[in-house]
């Protein structure tokens, strides 16, 4: 690796969100679905969940792109910026409305921007933070002052209401219960909002070589969606074996690379698998005296929508002089994530 | 815009590829799928292409990461740089194998490649170009020597055999005899090899604000697999409309941009829509003096490979001091994409 050279520094201007209709509970989650209720609240672990389909008369209300949209335009508007000075927009999804155009290109759309380099990330989770990671490149260039970071994610086409889950075995069962629907979104800019937060740093690291996916989403086609194969493939065990760990060397990766102590954290963002999976990833982070900033037990796993959600709540109550980082995880092939905040 | 700061420059060292099996002609595509061989030969002008299905007994013999991973192997040998110096890896696609994990990931497993960043892009064939532009932020940054961009597509599972397409209208079945499979790469770096070729300057801008999609290309889930909705959409006429205008706009905006007359460019690399497509477009290009370098007659529209693969031929014939121009549209949602190289 070579020492970067100088470029202009890139600050969060601010954070917003979509999540559609009203929060769903585990009671009328496991009505829809026909599942054990107690089982949601002791093995997820996730009290709401928002979905952008109806779940009682199967209605799709949102796209992809209208939450993105959404989200987009609150980020916009929570900092006072004007759409007009979007240069660029960066897109993380893992489920994006149709394989061309890319989502993003809609989103542009629904913005009412035009003549602009948009960029679309195939990814879960840590699919936000490649956004955040591609927009700083983008802005470090000095080729662009200010553009979009959004994260989202929509599990519309895989939520299948029809099928019998009484006798589904849990690692399949997971699957139709940990997920939500939502976007997120950050105004980024070499330009700082009156509240001045930088983006220190930025990781986003493959570490899967000669593992197994920890989690799969397949999709199908006109030639093979009658195949009766598993579309959905979550190694629960693997991933509560070592996702927790995985987050502890992001935390001590990002902390030694800032120069900074455990102990000048004031918020830490943990990964927002589920409720009670976020509960034991914290324990094990082992940064008490930071706050915590989740999300995921009134949410649901929105997966790129996740990161951009704890930011928006985290700019709410960051302060002069105090210190964040977020960690992710995505299990599917073992994606070290993670950024790093400093309120200047 | 700003000015950019002071960053490396960069160079393409070397370009590889994968076509998977032997070359299907038209006579062979025309007797698999049921349609008339003169109708191909004619209005699509494609003579044969590649498929990572074997159309006889309907095997699937490649995925899309097998041949990514060859493409960027391949691209590696050529210019004899060790895998070991790479740093990133960026794929564009609009055919991921899954949703997640993203195919990039697979591919680094395959290229014995861990810890370090992975970017997957998705979009048409301008993502080939958007992977160019990520890999030159990433190396621009200083933050990175080299890295490898990757574009490739498989239509296997869109690919039915089995459907009976003898009463289909042409702007469906022109769906089912453009496309072919395929990957290509590139290997980029700030330093380069003994053939110096620079990447000057690299377009990629959605102009879609307004317009109805030029292609649709969707996929199922679980949910709704057994909808009847069409997952292929071409309006054909929009593309024959809209992408030689546009193609002239890239050509020009490019040249300008870089200070180059249009007398000035070695070698020209016009879009890749079909056979029949590329003539037309390249007639109204109207720079005869550039020599044209075009593949998808041989190796069908395979998407984001295309780009790759004319640069790969590129590579082969280029000599110093000479000037080269690529222009790509994406006409899902009108993306203007190009790059230029010149060889120091």
């Amino acid at each position: 690796m070579t020492t970067p050279g100088p470029s202009p520094s890139v600050h969060v201007r601010s954070a917003g969100s979509a999540l559609p209709g009203e929060p769903v509970d585990n009671t009328a989650l496991a009505a829809a679905l026909g599942v054990n209720e107690e089982w949601i609240d002791v093995f997820i672990g996730t009290r709401t969940r928002h979905f952008a389909r109806d779940l009682t008369s199967g209605d799709i209300r949102w796209t992809l792109a209208d939450l993105c949209a959404d989200a987009a335009a609150n980020a916009l508007e929570s900092s006072g910026t004007d759409p007009a000075e979007v240069e660029f927009l960066v897109l993380g999804t893992a489920t994006p409305d149709h394989l061309m155009p890319a989502t993003v290109n809609q989103v542009a759309d629904q913005l009412g921007l035009d003549q602009l380099p948009t960029y679309q990330l195939q990814s879960g989770c840590a699919g936000a933070v490649q956004a955040l990671s591609v927009a700083q490149y983008l802005i470090g260039s000095g080729e662009f002052t200010t553009g979009l970071a959004i994260g989202g994610d929509v599990c519309t086409k895989h939520l299948d209401l029809r099928r019998d889950l009484s006798e589904a075995a849990p690692g399949d069962l997971v699957n139709c219960v940990l997920f939500g629907d939502g976007a997120g979104a950050a105004v980024l800019s070499s330009r700082p909002s009156d509240k001045d937060v930088a983006l220190r740093r930025v990781l986003n690291r493959c570490t899967g070589l000669g593992r197994e996916p920890g989690q799969i989403i397949d999709w199908f086609g006109l030639a093979d969606r009658d195949e009766p194969r598993q579309a959905l493939i979550e190694d629960y065990k693997a991933i509560e074996e070592s996702v927790p760990t995985m987050a502890v060397e992001i935390l001590w990766e990002l902390l030694d690379s800032l120069g900074w102590a455990a102990g000048d954290l004031d918020f830490l963002l943990p990964p927002q698998l589920s409720g009670r999976m976020t509960r034991l990833i914290t324990e094990q982070l082992g940064v008490p005296e930071a706050r915590e900033i989740s999300c995921v037990a009134d949410t649901g796993n929105n997966g790129n929508a996740l990161p951009f959600l704890q930011l928006e709540l985290l700019l709410r109550e960051m302060t002069s002089g105090q210190k964040a980082l977020a960690v992710a995880v995505e299990s599917s092939k073992w994606i070290k994530a993670g950024f790093a905040l400093e309120h200047l």
